[in-house]
């Protein structure tokens, strides 16, 4: 079965979310946005040409006849079907309630340059932004880790692997990774000065890092670059 | 077999999306906190003394065995266990989407009052919060109505129901029903000006008020007043 991913060509953005469970699993997929005459079919679709959903906004999922949206449904889903995680119904719920943890911290992390108003510009909202920003270094970006850490801690202790459900590497893993890749290039300075604080959670980085698939897409033209039109922006002044 | 929900006692917050579901199923639960010794046990699971389940913050459930967090995937999880979900996969899909939706409307609302720091008062970010409400009169609030008038037009065309998903009321009408009372509460003048643009929304409002267990509920003591202590607040200045 082939999927359809369809996103913003030019981001990675909440649609890395669902690449990179796509690509580790070698599933077969269209990124629809990044061939000829895709934007017009997302754009058809967010005006309601597709009679089985009507997505509020990208990411959305074509997977075989069934649509679905939202990130953290569409990273699961996806996740499920390809053998990226858990099998006990336990361990599938755990993975839900931490992938759904995950997209709250991605909202934070977009909220810290765009703190009030989504449809206009960063530099005309740069004041709260410096307070928003100020919150999360110092109260909910730690809050966010240390629960990651923890939960890589009990689940190391309960099933002996460096993973943070189960024993074996699933699509929250790779959304944690995600999240320490993005945390490096936007917050450099703070997340350096926590790195220390959450060491099982850089070892998972570096172990999923190093899968094969991932390896050879982390390099490809595939992997977008982070810049400063996606979730993940690097405004020093917000990483004093 | 009967429900745990953790979460705070004395506001309806993100815990009424799980306790309508549990309401109008006529589930047998416990809204834990509002027994004795109920917060000691919330803050304990909140420190992690339970091994399957360490959340972020409360809500979170336990079913049977089973443990969970995340007002979404609590929602549908519940729903999906008592009858109050579609049963086909695209439906179920679909409910799941929309409900993720109608969680982004909340935490959308929520900043309204807290758009810079969650950990402080309202009163110490009212300059932001004037800005980000203003944002969200003007151009989210009336993208979310749209997306949940849409929905409802499009599956009454295809199902003949006055419902968001499939052929009869789901756990995500419910959720519908609750920000429509929660936006006549915190924000009157604003929504007041956009009710006639969203006809089969108030409809199902009043389709799901008039079920007769959700209508025993909402006179009970159960159901806890809005007040300025949850996600909506009534602050005449973010609403002029």
């Amino acid at each position: 079965m082939q999927y359809e991913l369809y996103y913003w060509p030019s981001i990675q953005g909440r649609g890395e979310f669902v690449r990179l469970v796509l690509e580790d699993a070698g599933a077969d997929y269209v990124d629809v946005c990044r061939q000829p005459g895709g934007m017009d079919r997302m754009k058809q679709i967010l005006g309601g040409h597709e009679p089985a959903l009507l997505p509020l906004a990208p990411p959305f999922v074509r997977a075989g006849e069934l649509w679905l949206s939202q990130t953290a449904l569409i990273a699961a889903y996806v996740g499920e079907q390809l053998g990226l995680a858990p099998v006990d119904e336990q361990g599938r719920l755990t993975a839900r309630s931490i992938m759904l943890t995950i997209a709250d911290l991605i909202v934070e992390v977009h909220d810290t340059h765009h703190p009030v108003a989504m449809n206009k510009y960063y530099a005309d909202q740069k004041a709260p932004a410096l307070l928003r920003a100020a919150s999360f270094r110092e109260a909910r970006l730690p809050k966010f880790l240390g629960y990651l850490e923890r939960n890589l801690e009990r689940n190391g202790e309960r099933n002996g692997a460096a993973v943070l459900v189960g024993a074996a590497v699933t699509y929250v893993d790779l959304a944690a990774f995600q999240i320490v890749e993005g945390l490096t290039y936007a917050f450099p300075r703070t997340f350096g000065g926590l790195r220390d604080q959450v060491p099982r959670l850089l070892a998972l980085h570096d172990l999923v890092a190093a899968r094969p698939r991932l390896a050879a897409y982390l390099t490809s033209a595939r992997r977008l670059p982070f810049s400063e039109h996606g979730i993940f922006r690097h405004y020093p002044e917000l990483d004093p």
